[in-house]
């Protein structure tokens, strides 16, 4: 168990998700961020749903006064659906990190240790400060989470509130966690007794291999399982939700009511429209093609322009990829620079790592690739090249 | 000073703002809620400025994809201007309950003692809860918050980390803090080194009387002024704003990050283009007129039916009557049971009480004008002079 305030993570002052402070030279190609491409969202559709939304005078009444704090119903029934349970268990949040601060501030007691992963997303541990700086690293592995780290470290008589995990397309890792792992987590949690966060924004984009079943969270009273339309309908509308087992719901529920009464009625009139007109397949269809396009053009430009100079995992999905310097001399500290004074910004693998040994996590590098074009991610390959030869 | 577990205020069980779980009798007229009415909502503009909206490329990009933690630009200029600060100052918020919890959670440590109106605002209880449980009630008199009664107490030796009012037509008493009060607070807080949580969601619903100006609080290092779009442009958008003083604004954005990232891009850029085109004016001042007439219809049937019954104060602005009970004799659960079973349901005083002493608060009955015809509260109160008579 090591405390958050020992590391380098600049928890004291959080950049936000596409480092909005950081400036790049000018001209530079950035592989940053986990940010959809704008051309992935649906502006034409949602100025029609939101049109027909704002002449129906019966919407405009639900949009414009208060609403219910679980969220709005058919958009919760939509849900519900997708997730396989019952609509009473579903919260529609302010967005996927809004959603795991309820997560943590429902079942992390103040000053408890909870297990996260390592290289981890560093908007948890921002949230997790709400509750606890205690963290219990547990290494990412090529299929996930590695349970049986964590159940080696309970049987020594280690004690977690909460373990926290990005199932599927893992920021920054890209790995998934496999079903076997799915199931072995969760009973985990139930023999120890502790809860399982389960943070889901990237699954619906899925463009190679097979779904994972998400139903060993949601069928566990042990996983609060998180997800959003941020990677899907924009980041904008800060519209998400939680699975929830029942016992849940209520705390969750009392939480928001002293939070922040209830997610925008506007945004959940519109998306509830969009997605109960059948819209969002084609969404996430079209969304799919584009990333995988991309995913294959900067593999591909890494495989040519740096053979060898990685090792590289071709993505199944999600915004990430996760290359690992396969060369032990090299300093990647100074491939950071030499690559930024070549025009091209990518998120240092340092930048992820949750253990107080940031050498494993330093050996990769974070490309974002879902909001740059394949030429884009070519030349930003060709640049890279040119910096490190 | 006193702690809230001891008082009955319901606060593992809040209602949300209008009570949505009581079901009043088929056919009641409900005086509930602090809800603006439909018709005073500018659902038409806002229909014209969203079709805008999503018609134009740059902004459809702003809107769909994450946006600065403090807010949109023009927006916070827009707000500055209104509050006469800087634009750096301004953080938009996802509402006026949730610029009371940052608030709460930026200035109150955990356990510390904060003065509340009493009678209260209850929702302000529940954000508190999530820092503190301890209060120390200050009653509410004529002329808002009785600063006097604070300074005594601190003078004998109690210490508090904040004290929390609304400033103008005060929920549920109406009433608005004098020019001289508001300076004495906010002198009193920079003396003994407590912050001014001022809550103004009313503000802009004067309709007698002369605004009183802001300036003691927006001038202030100690004040920390929170207002929102709720009661102008509606509930549904969750768009409000907090004025901070310098040194706090960098801690609210550290939580934001932590908490929800920003408010939603969508419903920020929308408003925003509302604000910008100069359309807000004209909403504040239909609104206005409209929650003057049913004031003043409410009043004017309370005088024709059951003159002598209560003492009145004709309101200057806001959506509430307070009146008190004249008579000591009567029962107030009765005659709220006796206005139900005739088909008028309002909010007991008793709910706002802040203190162990519930019998001041229990003497009024708040009624909530806002979302009734005129005609509906001439009905109401012919029902009461039934059920009472």
């Amino acid at each position: 168990m090591i405390e958050l305030s020992t590391l380098s993570l600049g928890l004291n002052a959080p950049k936000g998700f596409v480092q909005a402070s950081f400036a790049p030279p000018p001209g530079a190609i950035r592989l940053l961020g986990g940010v959809p491409a704008l051309e992935a969202l649906p502006a034409e559709a949602v100025a029609r749903v939101s049109a027909e939304l704002w002449q129906d005078p019966q919407a405009v009444a639900a949009a414009l006064q208060y609403s219910p704090a679980h969220g709005f119903p058919a958009l919760r029934e939509w849900i519900a659906r997708r997730e396989g349970v019952d609509p009473g268990r579903v919260v529609v949040t302010n967005g996927g990190m809004h959603g795991l601060t309820l997560a943590v501030l429902t079942v992390v007691e103040r000053g408890a240790t909870v297990a996260v992963d390592d290289p981890v997303f560093p908007g948890f541990l921002w949230a997790l400060e709400v509750a606890t700086t205690r963290i219990l690293p547990v290494p990412v592995v090529a299929d996930g989470f590695d349970v049986e780290h964590l159940a080696a470290r309970l049987r020594a008589g280690d004690r977690i509130a909460a373990a926290y995990t990005v199932a599927d397309f893992h920021n920054p890792a890209q790995v998934s966690l496999s079903a076997e792992k799915r199931r072995a987590l969760v009973e985990l949690a139930e023999r120890y007794g502790f809860s399982v966060i389960v943070d889901n924004p990237y699954r619906e984009l899925r463009f190679a291999g097979e779904d994972l079943d998400v139903a060993a969270f949601n069928s566990s009273d042990r996983a609060i399982h998180v997800n959003t339309f941020t990677k899907t309908l924009g980041p904008g509308w800060r519209v998400g939700w939680m699975v929830l087992p029942e016992h849940l719901v209520e705390p969750v529920i009392r939480l928001r009511n002293r939070l922040d009464v209830h997610t925008s009625s506007v945004t959940q009139a519109i998306v509830e429209r969009f997605v109960t007109a059948g819209l969002y397949d084609q969404v996430v269809r079209d969304a799919t093609a584009l990333y995988r396009e991309r995913a294959g053009a900067l593999v591909g430009a890494l495989h040519e322009h740096l053979p060898g100079f990685f090792d590289i995992q071709a993505p199944e999905g999600g915004l990430f990829l996760w290359p690992r310097l396969a060369g032990d001399g090299l300093d990647p500290a100074e491939l950071f620079r030499e690559a930024a004074a070549n025009g091209v910004v990518y998120q240092q693998g340092e930048y992820f790592a949750a253990g107080t040994d940031q050498r494993s996590a330093a050996r990769h590098l974070r490309f974002s690739y879902s909001d740059r074009t394949p030429a884009e991610l070519r030349e930003a390959v060709r640049r890279l090249a040119v910096a490190w030869r």
